[in-house]
């Protein structure tokens, strides 16, 4: 039985809320059990200096947490001025899984700036963050395209992320902090909506794993993150038809 | 007339919700107008070295603003490794504010953190903030009161802000972020419950102002800092009377 | 009695020596009681980038203290690799207030660099650093104006600053070290010659002020200040007659 | 066929120098084709202080790069002030990778720093780091648990890494430069000596990858960290008994 | 013909004021030409972490210039976020050339601070900082001494420094700014008053030299440091006999 | 007797390797004694800001150690976020020394990166450096010159650098570490191979030194610079003739 009452097999709670901040081109506020992030997705008009003039188009993320979003206060990387390791990794990642369903030729010339903050936080905000920030994103496109700034529709494929871990001997599916703190394997696992990976991260610092227990990992990801997108389609409604269409 | 349709003497909508985020001692959620700011307070059992064994608490706050807070978005203070003047000025400000009205004998050799982020920014951010985090403060206060941790109720008074400006020829309440761009003349009042002055910070810029001119402003003030203490005291409700009362 | 013997509505003793370093355009030696400050006025023939191509020029001052112009030797804040929250306040202020008083139109795409550098602290060196950085400014303009390099004299009305506090119960002019030490209030009032203001900041940290206090505070202000005009006049002769005059 | 002319299953050329360098506790110099670390062991007497009084030990790990291991040259972090994200995502990793092999508690409160320094870069670098830095480790080790300073060998596995990638269709082991830049999926993969899994980290920016590519990765991965194992054994000598012996 | 009339062998005028900054222990104003420094010396009572416990003492200097010291303003190092390569060398130059006539054991677990801050430069600013640093050093001292705080004076020399170069082929001492433009070689030389070398650091960047010409130059600095140390002596008065005396 | 049994004027093992690093466009890996480093030279086709236009090339060096190439190990600076100000010195010292001999005009406006970086640290490392990055720099030139990038070869001579000292009452040359921790002047000398002085860095921190102790010291560095430039020249070969040569 986990600390929650859930299946071993079984998501928290999912909400999206989408247009969560007026000035924002894209924004939701999203919450997977107490975890809760606001991502926002801003256009630019240019791109970094490495691509300019190439045609293509770049994303560009960044996260960061509320001190208190956690139980112990965390000191804000402004005020330690640098930003940490882990903020690094999760950033960079957030951008990479964005980028890989999304066609940058099409994108044209222009950034998306991916803002990810959260707010209170359970174990799994980095999944949440880009579960959330493929939202923020679709939303922000979508206005480019329907004014034609857009000839074609970048977003090519949903984008969903999860994390599950062995805790004991038991593969669980999407991690609260309690769980996360006591799993001797953790992995977090980026897919399409087509069930393809775009990345696998998974550690066992604590623990190596076995073959068996990464395939099992595996399916419960693949089963978390098809149910996500099922959540990410209802909410987009009919503009999840743009994603991957034929809209040349 | 005012842009969004207010009497020159109005405050816009405030809303205040408590207990915002789990993991912390106080947190608001406090929103005037389309300014929207999660405060939470923090309470550490040290102080910092210029304090130690003075018997003397100490309250320190900080300040941020989320990327899309604004309508362009602004770089993480984080990113570029260091703090920007302006922060540094409203953090010094809230943390100021905050100790007129704390009794730091009776708070004890504690420190309370206050963190006051803009989700959204509509003008006014860092005297909603202050109102804001007059609450959490006291809700991170009083379970320390009532477990006996703290003999005595160390908050003394209420307090509040609110900024004015003069707007053309005309001094108005409570600036939005469209009156405050075209205002001559920009002034933060805070001030305590009974009414006196904790800080009053105006500039004219654009346009020096008369004596005149700086007596309207201070009554607009007035009116609007005891309007939100009203609004304080019904969220409180039992618990405001641990304020400034005779409870040591 | 004050500390140093003086009347509570008088200031300390002013002294002003102008071109006090070569290699600058305009510069100023000021001592007012023991505080001593330097002040030069660098003319650069650009503009920060959000203003470029607006026909308006900029103003721009920095601030510093040398380690040991206090009693007890302060952190350079170059070793420290970081410009304190008081420091950015000071140069901000300083900024703010001499451009209130200037016609960035008239100056044209120019950028004056004000810097002030304490040598000696006793209290008060922000507003000392203002009066006298208003001379070094004037003086790195009137050549420019006599080589017709400027066609309008740009700067507007005379400019100076001081002190105000509250020491015990009474109001009193031009605070001291050990006097601004133990104030409970502790304001600070700049003022254009024609008797507007352009900055007041007043501080009841340790003890809210009521409306009583601050207009006794204001009158003390404006006797000062009004004072530190004649000096300024005195001292630049027929060069004060360029100020807010018909010289276009 | 590659462009070095290896089996898309064949690991480049491996060469390992102990006792690289003279003052540290441990050192080698590992080459993998034209990819050329070094790494080295120093043991510390203490711990972080998250892990003061814990009995435990810690490995913390730092790589990087002198500017021409690269074709182009890459500027210093030490220049630039602060460490980018890919470092310090690497020097994690590495940290974590070591740790999954070493009992922390029979290390005692001991930290060992790993140095990794690229002189030549070809691909592969942070894997070839980590088979390295694990041999340097055992032999900043041996000597202390030769003069008992440590009652059982921390060591618990072998643990060695390698690159996979996706070349057009082709899963092939340990790419180099040319065919990292080429390859539409990149993953790495650490593995201790009895075939568990330590880390896998794969990505698909330019293209998710299917289930079956997953597999094929992976079957390379493990024959690749075999094969290293073998020639650190070898290398090791006696030395090798100790590790995951029963030596308590 | 030297641009200021000086003949080849000739100090500029050197004027040296102490007691320039009341709260300091030990300050100097210098000037040497239009090359002005403020000296100050801080006694303070505990050593860095390398020397606790050693009973010795130490010497820290630092050097700055104000930004218009210079006929460009130069950026100021607390702007820029660090210090730059210049002002580290030439604080550790004087730090280093200081402690060479301390008896740092008898100074005892003390640090002195110095701080040369350049108002105003005109060539030679780091000879002339350590000439005026060594007067404020012996100053802040003194007082020491008297009390009995130092049971043997710890300066066991005097010391003072000064520029010499090749201008076209002709050794010339102390230069001035227009001349160290010019020179083809630049070599600053610290000295004993017993008449040893304390430092020699010649430059030939533009054009390398002979030996002859280090042989010219050396015994020009002889000269120019044996009348610095004079003008020294005669300005400490009685103080004088203090130094390399046998007090103890 | 010398600690490693050296005569008081004998260098110890010299061996220079040429083409070390494959991607850069000339390094060599240095040895002098246990002292060794790894020069690389870098050619990038512009140059910094104050040259642009100016027809004239620049040379900039950074040196580094790597953490252990001292007994104890040292905290990288792009972990302290910061250049440390020996590093600055150490490669302001060493562009210094390059440029003395290569004619920038003849480099035309392009830039040389020289990049020292100590593997292992017996002493010495900084004048290892520049005799090393010499011969790097010269074969990271010779391509340049033979396809006609360059008209005439820009390095007009030779350049080798030691240290000198006195160890006891006796001068000594090339120090190692332990020698150099006990010398009580320590000296570095760069010379041309026509036997000029580029630079002369003499410290007697622990003891300021005679002119009979300058010039023995003197008379060493010579002779060991001789030898180190003729070991330059065998190494070169061929390519030495273009040196200094007629090659316009």
């Amino acid at each position: 039985m986990r600390t929650d009452g859930r299946n071993y097999d079984e998501l928290r709670r999912v909400e999206i809320i989408r247009d969560y901040i007026k000035p924002a081109e894209g924004s939701v506020f999203i919450s997977i059990g107490d975890t809760r992030v606001i991502c926002t997705a801003t256009v630019e008009e240019k791109v970094p200096p490495f691509l300019r003039n190439s045609g293509k188009g770049w994303i560009t993320a960044e996260y960061s947490m509320l001190p208190r979003a956690t139980g112990v206060r965390t000191i804000r990387e402004a005020s330690k001025g640098k930003v940490t390791g882990r903020t690094m990794e999760i950033q960079r990642l957030i951008g990479r899984a964005l980028r890989s369903v999304v066609d940058l030729k099409a994108l044209g010339e222009r950034t998306l700036w991916i803002d990810c903050d959260v707010i209170q936080a359970d174990g799994g905000t980095r999944t949440t963050a880009i579960t959330g920030a493929f939202v923020a994103m679709v939303d922000a496109l979508i206005p480019l395209f329907e004014k034609k700034a857009l000839k074609k529709f970048p977003v090519k494929d949903f984008l969903a992320a999860t994390s599950v871990g062995i805790i004991g001997e038991k593969a669980c599916l999407d991690l609260c902090y309690e769980e996360d703190s006591s799993a001797v394997v953790d992995m977090n696992v980026i897919m399409t909506g087509k069930g393809k990976y775009v990345e696998i991260q998974g550690t066992g610092e604590e623990n190596p794993f076995t073959p068996e227990q990464l395939q099992e990992m595996l399916t419960l990801a693949r089963k978390g993150t098809a149910e996500l997108t099922v959540i990410q389609k209802q909410l987009l409604g009919n503009n999840a038809e743009f994603i991957g269409g034929n809209n040349g």
